[in-house]
């Protein structure tokens, strides 16, 4: 019946949310899923990490509290640190999540059949990946790329003086791309639905000499590129069109990731899926393992795993990156670090069995936060909020000690009896009988659409509890032994 | 079979574009029709232009030379310059164009029934305003509104301390609001079509105090809208929430006008439709009338018309907007301006006939370009290109001398037979006879969407050539009496 006096003087003091303009600029900077594993690349050496190569000896490279990381045609990563208190057959505290994304990306033949230049535009050639996997023709499928701004970017193969070829990442400096729509006042052709091959074709720029003869770069790649496109790169990266001996590379959002709602409390970028939880993993390996303290008492290997191309498996890709990580456990166990050579055990198969049973896998993705539009298809009471915490199915009690700073609990979520989708999870019981992995979500909303939306917090509230997971993941253990 | 040789050092001159940037920050400012009409109120007072009102006598006002303006409910705008060479009885030269868009507009009850804060979101009411009209509830339409950063702006009503009612232009530093798309992963309720009314609500903000009690701005607004957007829209004009009396206010796309293309030749942009032809109609008539030796020798009155509300007709309206251009001429030519008392006609009517007679009226609006994804359904080889020139019907020959600084020419334009809607605007005969009106158009992209797209130099060769109307129209008239 009264209303608050004091309002109109101030708003409440500056609320920050940790890590948010961090994850912003990481956002911007991580156009591609290149430039994500670069930029990922780049944080681990600033933070003493040493690159393995699958095919040489590791032997005499392991040592206690050395620091790791190895990468699988350049969009694959896996960092881990060994605590300086490691024994043989202490447990591994594992994070994985995927680092890829859906895109548009460049044809290998770009400007012609469907894409070649029409009415004086020149067009680009792409082709949607993964999500669109199987676009179907006839579906009425609401599109958020329509009328965006789109910029160029991706990985390049250059040949320098020396004959070798080198690597490079372009990102052209403004947006070239645009998929127009039909304007709605043409009917029926405009309310779709739409066919990806024909008429979703980007365009980048009018075509310039008017007779028709357009040049050609000379070299293979010449003949499957427009010019224009190879001028642009070359020019951006400062060589000869004739050196670019490849590329791979896909448009995207050029607008920047921002703070949204009335006081800043949503993050809207693109790429959230699944930048977001791949961002949170590795800061807070890098947090854990850059405190000396924790490095001195620590006899865990803390691992993170960054997979490309999840969403697509044959046969027998899948045994491989099965057995990637295995065979990186596997390796790491056998060099039995820290022992002297006369007193290793020969039993290394046992010792093997006895690190799993103690090992302990988050797989950490995104998931569907609450969308108060669409109210009729959620669980009353049990769909994750925003800003809140990472979501889970149990509740540890009791021996997590609490720190005074922050208050982060989890949030339970559970799927209707009478929907097509669900996995569950079922409800796990304590680690005391050793438990073997778990599925972790931090939410969001609009997934794969071009740009998402997320709390302006979530992303430091996952790198809270992941940082929580690796710092607390031996004393939890050390109970478990007893009795 | 050759390759040119000397393209590597250098692309060709920077080509501008008249006119762009002015465009670009155009757009920015005009972010409603309000800001829109209030900006271009400041360009004609520095050009030294007067206000008339309607509801006072203008006889005393009107001289050789004078430069005038009106404006009705402060969005329908009127300008107008008599040549220092007018007798009574000579033409008009008039350009008409509409000045509103189609946007999102916040209800007078913004945060009830539909729109009330669910599940821990606060949200907006908004009605579609025009293109929506009359939405159907099972269309399949797309929406380019999706997953867009939306800012709030419009027209403010405040009580100053002396208890009078002034007006205020707000517009919001920051994106507020998002309509979130719901994920496709949710299969069949994903697909639309969607319900204005309770799927399409703008989210905007986390509802803070938890025990459900909200505080309410007192006055007779407070029941009405959130003391969010309240405080949010006083705190950003610097006055009290209870100082609002009214308000009205609309969501825009946030995101900045920009250039686009390999080589910036196109302009991408919100609100295109109609700011286009606006911007290029009243500029020419600045320019053309800040000329003094065009006003010396000038015997015709050059005016521009910017309406609001086409869109929108009843019945009795309609008859209203025929009758302001009809009643603001009749009140210049009674004026007989030039003459002294004795020595005016009493046969008004008589010289109004004259006038119309030889008056010429230009009616602009947008029009689609070609566009190459959607080939079948333009007539072959007779669709509008970019950057190309104004769209129009006849050719008028030998004449209008040459300028020798610009190339600007005439495209025509017809529509296919078979297709639904089409407005035929018969040839036309020379000037010779005496004519009336004209359709010209300025070609643009994605009509209708949140954000079209037009040719970079479009905007300057609209101005360019209302600017040649302007200047030639007398030359072309003189001759229209001699046999």
């Amino acid at each position: 019946m009264h209303t608050r006096e004091d309002d109109v003087l101030s708003l409440d003091e500056e609320s920050t949310y940790p890590y948010a303009p961090e994850f912003l600029h990481f956002i911007d900077e991580a156009a591609t899923v290149y430039h994500a594993a670069d930029y990922f690349k780049r944080e681990l050496i600033d933070a003493g990490y040493v690159e393995l190569k699958e095919s040489e000896d590791w032997i005499p490279k392991l040592k206690l509290g050395g620091k790791y990381y190895l990468t699988r045609n350049s969009s694959t990563l896996l960092a881990f640190a060994i605590g300086s208190a490691y024994k043989p057959g202490s447990p591994v505290a594992f994070i994985a999540s995927h680092i890829d994304a859906l895109c548009l990306k460049v044809k290998p033949v770009s400007n012609s059949g469907n894409a070649a230049p029409k009415g004086g535009f020149d067009r680009l050639g792409v082709a949607p990946y993964a999500g669109g996997g199987g676009a179907q023709r006839w579906d009425g499928s609401y599109s958020t790329w329509w009328d965006r701004d789109l910029g160029l970017g991706g990985r390049v193969l250059v040949q320098t003086k020396d004959g070798s070829v080198k690597e490079k990442l372009v990102k052209l400096p403004n947006p070239v791309a645009r998929i127009p729509s039909l304007a709605v006042h043409f009917g029926e052709p405009a309310r779709g639905p739409f066919n990806y091959e024909t008429q979703m074709v980007p365009i980048i720029g009018l075509t310039r000499n008017a007779e028709g003869k357009e040049e050609i770069i000379d070299g293979s790649l010449g003949k499957l590129h427009s010019a224009r496109v190879l001028k642009a790169v070359a020019h951006e990266l400062g060589v000869n069109p004739t050196d670019i001996v490849d590329f791979d590379l896909e448009l995207f959002d050029f607008q920047k990731a921002t703070l949204l709602g009335l006081s800043g409390e949503f993050i809207s970028a693109p790429r959230l899926d699944d930048k977001l939880c791949s961002f949170s993993a590795l800061t807070s390996l890098i947090n854990a393992t850059s405190d000396n303290s924790f490095m001195a008492s620590s006899e865990v290997v803390s691992m993170v795993g960054l997979f490309d191309m999840e969403e697509v498996g044959s046969g027998l890709r899948q045994g491989a990156k099965g057995n990637l990580v295995q065979t990186v456990i596997n390796r790491i166990v056998e060099a039995q670090v820290g022992l002297k050579e006369e007193e290793k055990s020969r039993y290394t198969t046992n010792l093997i069995g006895q690190t799993l049973g103690r090992s302990f896998m988050i797989s950490a993705d995104v998931t569907h936060a609450y969308n108060p539009n669409f109210d009729g298809i959620y669980l009353e009471g049990a769909a994750p909020a925003l800003n809140k915490g990472v979501v889970i199915a149990a509740d540890p009690n009791g021996h997590m000690t609490t720190d005074a700073s922050c208050n982060s609990e989890l949030q339970l979520f559970q799927i209707r009896n009478d929907s097509r989708s669900g996995g569950t999870v079922g409800p796990t019981l304590s680690e005391r009988l050793g438990c073997r992995s778990i599925d972790m979500s931090i939410p969001q909303l609009s997934m794969h659409s071009i740009r998402a939306m997320t709390g302006a917090g979530d992303p430091g509230i996952g790198v809270q509890f992941f940082e929580g997971f690796f710092r607390g993941y031996q004393a939890v253990q050390a109970k478990v032994l007893v009795q």
